[in-house]
């Protein structure tokens, strides 16, 4: 096998153990294994397991922004937007039973003391998505078709949150309703 | 130490400290390190490290009870109720500096898919929390003084969903104020 492919076959793989184990409980033995490379070749492509943790969290960051890019799709009306938006999302929870919940609340919660560097990235990346929902919320609230309630910014970073505790909670029960529930209240009611 | 001094001195320390590293950051060495007691001391106490953290998840389910009591004092209007009663989950986050997040939260991440009876205690104590803020929210719905756009049961479900995130992106940002604006959102927004 080629260097490239042996990376790229040792990335695949640590995104779907890591994300369904957690990062503690995956070993560089387990996710070779799991490869099927040599355990030696981990560390031609990875100093360490923590660096191969940051590789897969941008990896599934840019995951992310792809089913996001819908949001800034300006021929479909913005509820129209955050509907397919939290659609994508939950097609990506659905690919995996919901058994292993979002990667970045994942790692927020399991690694946020432990790696300070994937901290500030996870950071990042909830900030980030918070700003592409707050200006989807500001334009429906402009053509009146989103309630005033509350300011755009606050609103989406409310639903930010809301939806990794959703998550959260699916992969408790391995089961979608909480995800529906949260599209059905964040639509009807918090942005009605 | 007599023994019943050992274990209370082991839990007491556990607590702490899967709640801030984690269950699988954290070796029965670093508890009985951390607890200043024998490390062979432990297996006299705990069958395993699984024992001690179902004894731990339990001890932090009971102290989240307490803080819920509030929820049926009937001399409070519903909405003072809620209000206190996510004051007193804020106060319990502050008091870590928010670093450590919710143990259900952490753990349900963490544990779901390795440690099966721990799933089942958390979705109880989920659905139990769910129950309790349920009929509050029943209560100002019927006496008018929170907002009909919602079943109470699905509203409760969402908004302990919506905690949960809050408290993860509290823990990500170790700031309050993801906390504050859940408060906010939940009592001047979805329940107004």
């Amino acid at each position: 096998m080629a260097k490239a492919n042996v990376k790229e076959q040792i990335l695949t793989t640590s995104v779907n153990l890591l994300h369904s184990k957690g990062f503690n409980a995956t070993s560089v033995q387990d996710i070779t294994d799991a490869a099927g490379v040599p355990k030696g070749s981990f560390y031609n492509h990875f100093t360490s397991k923590e660096a191969l943790g940051m590789e897969v969290l941008q990896r599934y960051i840019a995951t992310v922004a792809d089913i996001a890019a819908v949001l800034q799709d300006r021929t479909l009306a913005p509820k129209a937007r955050l509907q397919q938006f939290f659609d994508g999302l939950i097609a990506g929870n659905a690919a995996n039973d919901f058994h292993s919940g979002c990667l970045l609340g994942n790692f927020s919660t399991e690694l946020s003391n432990q790696i300070p560097a994937m901290r500030s990235t996870m950071q990042q990346a909830l900030a980030g998505s918070g700003e592409m929902l707050a200006a989807v919320i500001a334009e429906g609230q402009q053509d009146g078709s989103i309630g005033n309630r509350a300011p755009a910014a606050e609103l989406a970073a409310f639903i930010n949150d809301a939806w990794q505790g959703s998550v959260l909670h699916a992969k408790t029960e391995q089961s979608q309703a909480p995800l529906d529930r949260f599209t059905r209240i964040v639509l009807s009611n918090i942005l009605a």
